[in-house]
């Protein structure tokens, strides 16, 4: 019952007139103007409305099933996956060495945007398979790249990841899966992994699992954990397939959402793997992996909500009941549409204002990644920073929107044949994996605020200071700059409180860390829309055209300045408040 | 995988030091000893934990179905229904008259706690017969009340609410249904009903369903309608059931969640029926069923929440996981519980705090109940005035709570058999159904503060003054005094704000019901809190025995002063900004 258009236009004016791609000075930036761009995103987008959207229901309906221990996928599923292969679609950014076309990761997000908001779990197979070639990409030898990393970029075989076992999920430290050393250089490798997205299915022939597991020698915790390649099937000399490995599914999970992704058990049996990347190093190149993972999700929180925003909108419009209070909109029908009263605009804006925001956030986060790529420090150490509030700020607030946009249809939103419902369960599973939403704030406030002595959220205050200067005296800017101002400096309150409360009492700062995250999406996201408003009035200034467009973007920026950000005072007055009343309990008193 | 024990204490808490009940100068009241309702609320317990819970999962599992015009309910819900009955559960403060205990509202409500928390889409087949009780005791004649009342009371036979059809769910002036008068005083019903909860079962002989339909005569519009009486089995003079009525289940709908009950589309197809209560007044007469299933539904808010929380703590207790910063909390272990995690106590603090407090606010507008069945306009006007608050506050907090603690439980939150996600996935039908949560906050803002020219919004700061005025001076309470205070002063601000600007633009006040709505739940769980620690405080001061468990409110209540009240001065500035951010686009610009 739901349906899904890529918002090109709304991609364009980021990519073109707020990101100016093509005035960027990296490798590849330079072929991406207007017509490339939007030749490519169109093309995508028409995947999306017509491939992958209308499996979106029946993925959820059908789920993935274990027959015979293999995983059958949804009716539909292995006919699109042909389809994007055939299309090229998960070789935009590989590089040309591996068979890649060689975009920008830029682009790659872009192009993502529109699968994950059409079929969340039916991309995940190809999300994790690009994780996968990532890792191996970076910490692969040679050899290695040359048996995997083609493959991968077609997804004639695919990826995965393999962390969680049944009794660790964050604290890796705990794992149990064993690797022991062979005579040929390879390792047998032992255990149970859980959670394994895209874990087995009927769509490829060959399935490349990503382990962690401890090899002999690397001593307790984190440090005895070492990365291993290991396929489904063996890989014979001349790339040809061999027999299966010891590797099998020990059950397909039930879950709330994302049915149409298998998450597997999966039982390493003595299965035949390689080292990949250094020895006891496997947490650093697991991180090559999870740090691309964790923006792919972050992507998939708004990109979800972008789906279910397009679809309250439309009912909205659409649903006639009750009569606006100002003046009667329908004199000619029984009622008026839903969109006349204040409370589901109040409803839809916030839903609005957030995905365009969390899109140019990401978006111009792909650009840091591609900077980084390219050796940019700054860039590199930016992104890291903004990790964590992507992935924890962008789920929550899409899971929220999801919820929000679930609610314009009020009874028909329970009911499943709607569509609005799996919208809402898929999306939750966002705030969890790849570190649950928790650990991404730890992250921030524990790690990420601290790195390189603070250089890099330094930065990121001045860069916000630089953009509030700029505007000075403009008086249209003003709804923009001095919100964010505002927040900016509660922000940095905050820090401040951490470093000096913090010293004392750790859990001072880590009892803030949640609220922290949240303050710094909105002050990410104030940001973007003082940028997209100023893009905005240059196009508005300059006779461009659609002048609705650029002025519904104002707008919607305008919403956000002023009923967002307040948030952020509400955060800073919890933080104040330190550990004291989080802490006052002991355990038993729960 | 879930468990449940009712919160004895916690309930003894509020009705005994909190309320004091048997000191409450009410008809049935002075019999509420501590002895009697204890015992009444153990025996209560005992039938939720043990009968009630365990079907919780078999009931989403199962679901039920439409089998040759029957609907089955889930394996063992017959059976556990005769439990109840036989247990007298169904008829505690129901008439004497008509075979109920007689006991106070305020009994009914703490046992529906326990019940609900165990298995909310079980219990809903009672609570929609109580609300058509309580519809037909108020409105019925005396033979309507004979003939119905003793089967609803025993739940011998349950009963429904019919409203929402396709085309129309809160504008009820659309709805279609009609109902012509016969010669022998009966109505024939003819229309389509949707989203009917236990619409049909196989728990109960018959099912007299209150249908709202226009009668000839009437006019257009809500003035038109009237509620009818319509079986779906007549019965015979002598009270015998007779033949089936023209009233058939079309479908079971398929939802996110609540799965064990049956929400049923109906047909009537010139069911025979009776009127109810006036001609043509049939909205009032809804009304007493709707604000009573609005308590109902706000205290399923924080049920559900209780059951969820219980689960949460549990697992943060017993799943080992990373290592306190401060100091390692379970050397022996290879990790520490979750629970000494900052961040995770933040999490447990806010549904602790949440739930603690709703069912303070929940217990006390019982009382209100009490007092207004027995006269009291002051009463009445009061528990008019927070009824839309407690069902939308304590539903979207149910809701965002439930999901607080499945985000305790990590990725194993996400898989069914945990058991997490479906506390999530029944919780969010209380934020939709007996009026979605926009329209509670519409009729809070655009109604009941301007009942009776305001005075029951005034006499509610009133009150608020008044407990902060009684603690002056007390060193000890100024951490709930003072931030009640400013929240108070704060939504006072925004009441203010509505006067102002709602006379030249409604807009600008609905804009912000939203808004208001959850600062007035704020201030009325401050409110709560308050009078707990005075009563907390109180039992310390004489030497109360349990020092521990008075010791973990005021920590808690501290908690949720400190955290949760800054949210007060968001809602404030948003509200302030007004509509213009609200309405600034047109229609065709989302």
């Amino acid at each position: 019952m739901t349906s899904y258009t890529a918002p090109l236009k709304d991609m364009q004016f980021l990519l073109h007139e707020v990101l100016k791609i093509s005035e960027v000075d990296l490798p590849g930036y330079g072929d991406l103007d207007k017509g490339f761009t939007e030749a490519v995103l169109d093309e995508a987008g028409k995947v999306a409305s017509d491939i992958l959207a209308p499996l979106n229901a029946v993925g959820d309906r059908e789920g993935c099933h274990l027959e015979n221990g293999i995983v059958r996928t949804p009716t539909g599923f292995k006919a699109a996956f042909d389809t994007i292969r055939k299309g090229g679609w998960t070789a935009l950014d590989a590089a040309p060495d591996y068979g890649g076309q060689g975009l920008p990761y830029l682009m790659h997000t872009a192009v993502n945007e529109t699968f994950v908001s059409a079929n969340m779990a039916f991309n995940m197979y190809q999300g994790l398979t690009h994780g996968a070639y990532s890792a191996i990409l970076v910490h692969g030898t040679d050899e290695q790249k040359r048996t995997w990393l083609p493959k991968l970029v077609s997804c004639e075989w695919t990826g995965t990841m393999n962390l969680t076992e049944p009794h660790c999920g964050t604290d890796l430290g705990l794992l149990r899966t064993r690797a022991e050393p062979q005579a040929d250089g390879s390792y047998k490798v032992t255990g149970q992994k859980i959670f394994i997205s895209a874990g087995d299915h009927d769509m490829a022939s060959n399935i490349v699992h990503l382990v962690l597991a401890k090899a002999p020698g690397g001593g307790e915790g984190t440090k005895g954990i070492s990365l291993f390649i290991v396929p489904k099937v063996l890989v014979n000399d001349d790339g040809s397939l061999g027999t299966r490995n010891a590797v099998s599914v020990g059950k397909v999970e039930e879950k709330m959402g994302i049915h149409g992704n298998a998450t597997c058990v999966m039982n390493y049996d003595g299965a035949t793997g390689w080292l990949l990347g250094d020895l006891h190093k496997g947490m650093k190149a697991m991180f090559t992996m999870m740090n691309e993972a964790r923006l792919g999700v972050a992507l998939q929180g708004y990109a979800v909500a972008e789906a279910s925003y397009q679809n309250a909108v439309a009912y909205a419009k659409d649903r006639l009941q009750g009569r606006d209070v100002t003046a009667v909109k329908n004199p000619g029908g029984p009622a008026d549409p839903l969109i006349v009263h204040p409370d589901i605009r109040r409803n839809l804006m916030e839903q609005k204002s957030f995905v365009e925001g969390a899109r140019a956030l990401t978006f111009w986060g792909a650009t840091l990644i591609d900077r980084a790529h390219h050796g940019d420090l700054a860039a590199d150490g930016l992104i890291g920073l903004l990790t964590p509030v992507l992935k924890g700020f962008q789920t929550d607030k899409g899971f929220e929107m999801a919820i929000a946009a679930q609610q314009v249809y009020g009874g028909h939103g329970y009911i499943e044949e709607w569509g609005m419902s799996q919208f809402a369960r898929d999306a939750r599973i966002a705030m969890i994996y790849e570190g649950a939403n928790g650990v991404q704030a730890l992250d921030l406030v524990g790690r990420k605020l601290a790195t390189d002595g603070g250089k890099h959220v330094m930065a990121f205050f001045e860069m916000v200071k630089a953009e509030c200067k700029a505007h000075d005296g403009d008086e249209r800017m003003s709804g923009f700059v001095e919100p964010l101002k505002a927040a900016s400096k509660q922000l940095q309150a905050a820090g401040l409180y951490f470093m000096q409360s913090g010293m004392k009492n750790p859990n001072a700062a880590l009892a803030g860390s949640y609220d922290f995250m949240h303050m710094m999406g909105h002050v990410c996201l104030g940001l973007m829309w003082t940028r997209m408003a100023k893009a905005a009035y240059l196009a508005l200034d300059t006779g461009a055209q659609d002048r609705d467009f650029y002025q519904a973007k104002i707008a919607t920026g305008r919403f956000y300045m002023a009923r967002q950000l307040p948030a952020c005072g509400m955060h800073l007055a919890r933080i104040e408040t330190g550990a004291e009343t989080v802490m006052a309990l002991t355990a038993e008193a729960f």
